[in-house]
């Protein structure tokens, strides 16, 4: 078993792309983050559900929860329309969270080391300097590598 | 919308619970990571999937990632033995992951702000002192707060 097989699809969204649709990615399919890939389709980086929220959501109600009592539920609805106009790129964090990126050729146990050190869920699944293959999450290789119950 | 509203059951394993049985819940539910509660039922910590890995995968492997590619596949299908006759707490990482936990009346905004300041996918919902009473994720909470397409 190969990164190959394991890839499945999984939705990423361009580096361009439109910042509203990527949140509504994220919340119509349920994810705690979306792969972001380049100008030419090579997986970038991840953009983090919760990194969202804080672009929407002002500094000084992150930095003091008290005031974040204050908000209405009208004013909490209007928080994402900071988001039209924007791009992906512009929510990103300056320091970009790692996407470790494995070969198409990786196995199992090449998976699930890269994952374990670097503590992610996901990796991307692509050639040096090719386009987005797929990715693989801990929960496909838990089923990988777990004994039949 | 309160977060008693919003919370949702999710997948919350004992500390004391069985570390194989944890394993299979992460892969069977394809969740990137488990809520764990201690022996009151309160929540206590989040165990990643990626730790699992970390607890199976050998140290050295981990240091040197070229020496994944020698394990043939007979022997990655072993790496998850090591979880038998396991619990939960000796998964754990020493530097235990912080869960933000939100009291059942806490509003959108106060649970997108928590959400964002702890960079977090998940926040627990319970009454301070009390056991769990459920999960909010980062796409719940999103769906609350984008405007209707």
């Amino acid at each position: 078993m190969l990164a190959e097989d394991l890839a499945r699809e999984f939705p990423a969204v361009d580096i361009d792309g439109d910042a509203m649709e990527a949140a509504r990615l994220l919340a119509e399919q349920r994810l705690p983050g979306l792969v972001v890939i380049d100008e030419s389709g090579r997986p970038y980086s991840v953009l983090p559900g919760s990194q969202v929220l804080r672009f929407v959501i002002p500094n000084y109600v992150q930095e003091d929860l008290s005031l974040a009592r204050v908000y209405d539920e009208k004013q909490a609805d209007k928080l994402c329309s900071t988001l039209a106009g924007k791009r992906v790129r512009e929510l990103l964090p300056r320091k970009l969270p790692e996407l470790p990126v494995v070969d198409p050729d990786a196995t199992v146990m090449e998976i699930a080391a890269v994952m374990a050190r670097m503590h992610s869920p996901v990796v991307a699944v692509a050639q040096k300097k090719g386009p987005l293959v797929g990715v693989i999450t801990v929960a496909d290789l838990l089923q990988t590598l777990l004994p039949q119950a």
